[in-house]
C-alpha cells in the first residue's frame, strides 16, 4: 500500500539512505504539457532550507524524468521519476541501528517487517514525501487551469528559535484552502471528499489531527450556530465561479462555511477549508531514555541533521496531497457525467429556471 | 464507493425511506459462528431509543440474513443482510423536497446526481449507518475471540435536554479505545492505521475532526514532552499481552501514549486511543432561512422525529468501524507473515534474547 | 471477491439454496430509468426452460428491488436487489453431502474454506449467475441508448438431445459481437479490453477457453494473413459509426477484422468478437466413480435438476458481462477526457482535416 | 492502469524509446535474499538473441534497483527498478510517425490518448514487458522455496526460418504447467484462478488466447468424457505434494487432468495446465497498405529490428506471469486462514481421519 489516489494515483518508492526516491504517476491524462520549472519551485519549498527550522543536509534534490512524456508533453502512460540520495551519511545512524528512537518509527518497523533500514529512518524518512511534491505540482497545474487554487498556511507553529537552543523541536497547525472546487465532488457513504483529505493527510510523517470546517470547535456549538444558511450568490462571486467551472449553472452558496465546504461529504462549491495537527518531530538533541533491540535500558542522544519543526516543509505537502485528491475526485466525478441522456420527462433540477 | 475495506469489506445500500437498508460482507473468514444475539444488542444499542436525546421513529431492525451462513456459520461467501424500513412517513418530508435544508446534503446530492430521494434524507441519512453495526459486531466478536476490546465513551456533549428545550441541537466528542492490538498493524505510507481510521470515521455522518492520541495537543507541545519512552513491560502485561497475542514475543511498550498507540503509521501494541468530533445534527427544530430550487429565498422548519445529538447512537457506530479497521488490518498483516522462510544468516530481531 | 468491474461495479451474493440471490450495482450512472420489461424479458432468457437442454427446477425469479432507485429512476446510489430462492429441494442433495463430485467445485470449496454448502452448488451453483443478467440488462440499456450493440450466438453445440437420453452432457462455444462499440476503450497495460473480457467470461462456470477475433487459429497464420489492412470508412459506415458515437471524428477503420476490434488492448472501432469454450456441465445422470470425504471409493448417481448443456442459458451471460465491460471502459474513458485543454501549440491528431 | 496483482503488485513503467524502462513491486514479503543471479539469468531469456527468430536490438538490459532491499535483502517496501533504453534508434521510426501499422496499437493508442510516442511502439513496445521478468524471477524465487514450479514450452510455432526469408513473421501456441499449487487457492466468483491467469496472459503482447486443461476441446466432449474422477493418491505422490504444503492433509486427487488443476474457479491440488494463442508478430518487412493520419492511403515497408515470432522471449513471459499470480493468490489465501478459531463442536472436513 505504497499508492494513494483512485484515477490520479501516485505510487512512491524509496528510502532515507537508499539508492533514489521516486515515484509513479498512473492516471495523469495526456496531452498536458508539464512547467517543470514549477515542479522544481515547489521541491524548492520542500528542501531543506538552511533557516532556524531546517536540517542541515544538502540535498540538489534533481529529477531524473524516465517515462511517460514525450517532449515534456504527457502521454497518458505512467510518469516515472527519480531523485537520487546524495550526502547520505549513514555512519550518523550505525550507533542507533539496535536502538528504538522514542515515538520514531524504529520499533514499529522491525514489528511489521521483522527488519528494518535503520540508516536515517529508511522508509519512514520524512525524505519519502518527495515524490509527493512532484505529483502535487503536477496536479496543481491542471487545477491551475479550471482556476481552482490550493493554499496552506501556519496557522500555530511552537517557538522553534528557542527549541533549537535547547535541543527540542516543536509542532504545529496547518490550515489549508481551497477555492473554486466545483460543488458535486465526493462520494457519499466511503469516499466522503472530507475522508479522502483525512486519509491523505494522515499520510504524512507526525500528523495527529484534521478537522473540517471549524472542526472540533463544531462539537461545542449548537445546531443553530453550525448550520450554514443556504445564500443566492451576487453576481460577482457567480462569475468567479463560472470561471473556474465553466459548465456549472448554480447560484447557490452558503452564507457561513461552518462546515469547511463539504456537506454529507460531497463539495458544495464554498472553499474547502481544514487544518491540520503536526506534532514536533520525534528526533529531538537532548538525552532520551530508551531500550535497544535486546530489550536493554540505554540512553541516546540523536545526533544527524535534523528539521526543528516539520511545518515548513508541510505546506507545500498538504498542498500537493489536497490538490491530488482533488484531481482525482474530479476524474471520479467525469466518470458519472455525461454518459446518461436525461429522460424528456424527468428535467434535471439544474435545467430549472434557476440554474440558467 | 460504498465499500469499505481491503480484505473485511462492507458494501453498503439503502435509502432511509427506500424499501431497505442493508450490507455485503465480503472476504470475512469461513467457519465463524455468528453470535446473533450480540449483534441483536449491538443494533439496539444504535435504534433510536426514546430518550432525551433519539427521535420517535420505530424501527424494528430486524435483520434478514440472506446469504453466506450455512446453519449460523460463515461459509467464506458473502455475508448479505437487510433491514426492512417501516414506519417511514415520507409525507412528513413533502413539504422540503424542493428546499434545501441548510448544513443537510440536499443541495451537495443534487449536485452530485442530477435528483435525490428527499425522503428523510435518502442516502445521506443516519439510518444508512445501520449496516455498519452489524458488520462491526462481527469484526468485534472475531476480535474478541483475541482478546482485543474496542471501546468508545462520550468525553464531551452539549447540553441536550436544554437543546432540546429551544428546538435546537448540540454536538460532542467520542473518545475511542482498542485494546489488545498486535503491534505491526498498518501500512507504512498511505495504509496508515491512522489514516485508515480516520477515513473509517470520517464516513460516519456529522463527523468534522479526528485525532490520534493527543491529537491537537502535541501540536503545542514540545518534542521532549511529546516522546513516549520505550520500556520493558513488566509481567503482568506482558502476560495480558500474550493472551491477545499469542504468538507475539514482545516485552517492550512504551511508558507514555502521547502517539494513541501508533508510530509511523503502524501500531506499537500499546492502546490505540483516538478522538471523533461529531457537529450538531442539522435538522433544528427553529425556523431557518434557506433557498429552494429555483433559488427562491424562504423559512423552513424541519419537522419529523430526529434526534438531538449525534452521539449516544454515534458510540457503537464508531466502535463498529474501529473493530472493522483492526480486523483488514490483521488479514493484511497475515498477507506478509509465513509466507518467506527466514534465510538463516539473517534471524529476525523477534528470534533474539529479548524476544523470548 | 465477489465483485467485478471498475466503476460499474456489480458485487454478487448467495447459494442456490439459501434465503436469495442478488446483487449491489455501486456506480450505475443516475437519471437512468430502468426498464424493467427488458430486465424481466433478460431473466426469462437464462430462466430454466422446460426444454431439451433445460433442468425441471421452477424459478420464477421474481426481482425485489432494495435501493438506489426513486420512481423506477436510479439515484446514483448502490442498487441492490434480490430474487427468492424458491422451489429449492435440499433433500435431493443430501445424498451427496460427503461426497466429491466429479468435475464439481465441492472438494475445491472445502480445501478452501473448511466447509461448504452443499446444497445444490451452494455459491458455486449456476443459479448464482442470476445477478449477472440483471446488472448486465441495465449495462445494455445504457449501450442501447449510444446504439451499442451486443450480441451472443452458439457456434458449436453437442447433440443435446442424445447426451440427455444416455444420461449425459454436451458443452459448446458461443460467439459475442460488439457493434458500435467507439474506438479508444481499454487500458494499454494490466487492464486491456481483451484482458477484461477474458477475465469477465472465466468468471462464468464452466468456461475453459476464451479467444479474442481469429484466435488460436491466429496462432498459425503468417503476419502477412493475420494483419489488419487500415482503409477509410465509406460514408454509409462513417454515419453508422457516428450513431453510435457522435463525437468522434474518425473516418478510418480496417478492411478486415483478424483481430477481434481490438489492437495492443485497446478498441480501434471495429466490432469486437470472441469466442468463449464452455465445458460440458459436470453433472451426469450416469454412474460415476469418485471418493468422499474419508477418502473411500464410491460410485454416485447425481439425481436433482440439471441442464444438459450451459449454452441455451449462457448466451445471455455471455452478454450481460460483455456490456458490463463496456460500460465500466467507457466509465474509466471518460475519466481521461475533457480534463486537459490541449495546448494550442499541439493540436490533437484528431483536429486535424481527416478527422472532419 | 499499469499495475497487476492484489497483494504482490507489480506497476510497470516506460516506453520502448524513453529514458528507461522499469517498475514498482510493492507487497513483496520481507526477510527474502534475492538471487540476482537468477534475476539475470531469466532476463537473459527474455533478451533479444541474435539468433533465428530475434531482432538485432542489443540490449544490455542492466537492472539498477533503487528501492526496497537493503543488503540484497527485501524490506517490505516497494521494490523500485528500472533498465536504461540504451541502442534505441528512434530515426529508424520517423518515416512511421504519420502512418498506422496495420495490427498495430498506433492507432489505437490515438484514439485513446490523442497523442503518441511513436518511436518504435512506445508503450506498446513488447520491450515494456522487460520489468514483468523481474517480477516474475522473484515470485519463483519465493515458490522455489515451496516446490512450486512453474515451467512453460512451445506446443506450436509457424515456420520461422522460411518467414523470415520471406519478410513475414509467425505465431504459435505456449503450454504453461504449474506443478506443486496446493489445492484452495482462487476465490470463487469474479477472482476464479483461470480468470486471473486469463487477464494475466491477454496482458502480453500479441495474445489472442487462452484455455485451461483441455480448453476448447472440451466444448466437443460429453460430461462422461470430460470429468475428472476423484481418487485417493498413492504414497509417492503424496509424498511429493506434503513437500511443496507441508500444512497440507490432503490425499485425494484426480486420474485425469482435463480441467487443468482448477474446479469451481479453485485449483485442486493437481497440475495447473494451461495454454496461450500468440499471433504472428505484426511489424512485418513486407510492404504493406494502410492510411496515414490524414486518412490517405499509402504503402509501408516497416524496417527496424524486429522478431520473427513471439515464441521465444514469451515463455519466460508466461511463466513469469504465472508465478506472479500463484504468489499472489497464496498470499489471498493466506489472509482467511489462522484467523478464526474453528469452532470445537464444527471439526473441519480437513481435521477428520481421512487427513491425517
Amino acid at each position: 500500500m505504497n499508492t494513494i489516489g483512485h484515477h490520479f494515483r501516485l505510487t512512491t518508492f524509496g528510502e532515507s539512505h537508499g539508492a533514489a526516491i521516486g515515484g509513479v504517476i498512473d492516471g495523469c491524462p495526456s496531452q498536458l504539457k508539464l512547467d517543470f520549472d514549477f515542479i522544481d519551485s515547489e521541491l524548492q519549498r520542500r528542501k531543506t532550507a538552511q533557516s532556524a527550522t531546517g536540517s542541515q543536509r544538502v540535498e540538489s534534490d534533481k529529477i531524473e524524468w524516465l517515462s511517460g512524456l514525450f517532449d515534456g508533453v504527457t502521454l497518458g502512460t505512467p510518469i516515472a521519476f527519480l531523485v537520487r540520495n546524495e550526502d547520505a551519511k549513514p555512519a550518523d545512524y550505525e550507533a542507533l541501528k539496535d536502538v528504538y528512537r522514542p515515538s520514531h518509527a524504529d520499533f514499529t518497523y522491525e514489528q511489521k517487517y521483522g527488519l528494518r533500514d535503520w540508516r536515517g529512518g529508511g522508509r519512514a524518512s520524512a525524505r519519502t514525501t518527495l515524490p509527493i511534491v512532484v505529483a502535487g505540482a503536477i496536479a496543481k497545474q491542471i487545477l491551475a487551469d479550471k482556476s481552482i487554487v490550493v493554499k496552506a498556511e501556519t496557522v500555530f507553529m511552537g517557538d522553534a528559535e528557542q527549541a533549537r537552543k535547547e535541543g527540542d523541536t516543536v509542532g504545529g497547525i496547518v490550515e489549508c484552502r481551497i477555492t473554486g472546487v466545483p460543488a458535486g465532488l465526493g462520494e457519499p457513504m466511503f469516499g466522503k471528499f472530507s475522508a479522502e483529505l483525512a486519509h491523505a493527510m494522515f499520510s504524512l510523517p507526525a500528523v495527529k489531527g484534521f478537522e473540517m470546517g471549524d472542526g472540533f470547535a463544531l462539537a461545542k456549538m449548537k445546531g443553530s450556530e453550525a448550520n450554514d444558511t443556504f445564500i443566492n450568490m451576487d453576481a460577482g462571486l457567480r462569475d468567479a465561479r463560472r470561471e473556474s467551472c465553466p459548465d456549472a449553472r448554480v447560484n447557490i452558496t452558503t452564507l457561513t462555511n461552518h462546515s469547511g465546504g463539504i456537506q454529507g461529504g460531497i463539495t458544495n462549491g464554498n472553499d474547502v477549508v481544514f487544518r491540520v495537527a503536526f506534532k514536533p518531530i520525534p528526533s529531538i538533541a537532548k538525552p532520551q531514555q530508551t531500550v535497544n533491540r535486546a530489550g536493554e535500558r540505554c540512553e541516546i542522544t540523536i545526533g544527524g541533521r535534523h528539521d526543528v519543526c516539520a511545518l515548513p516543509r508541510a505546506l507545500v505537502l498538504v498542498e500537493a496531497l489536497a490538490a491530488m485528491m482533488v484531481v482525482d475526485m474530479m476524474m471520479l466525478q467525469q466518470v458519472v457525467k455525461h454518459l446518461i441522456s436525461v429522460p424528456p420527462d424527468k428535467p434535471s433540477p439544474q435545467e430549472s429556471a434557476a440554474f440558467q
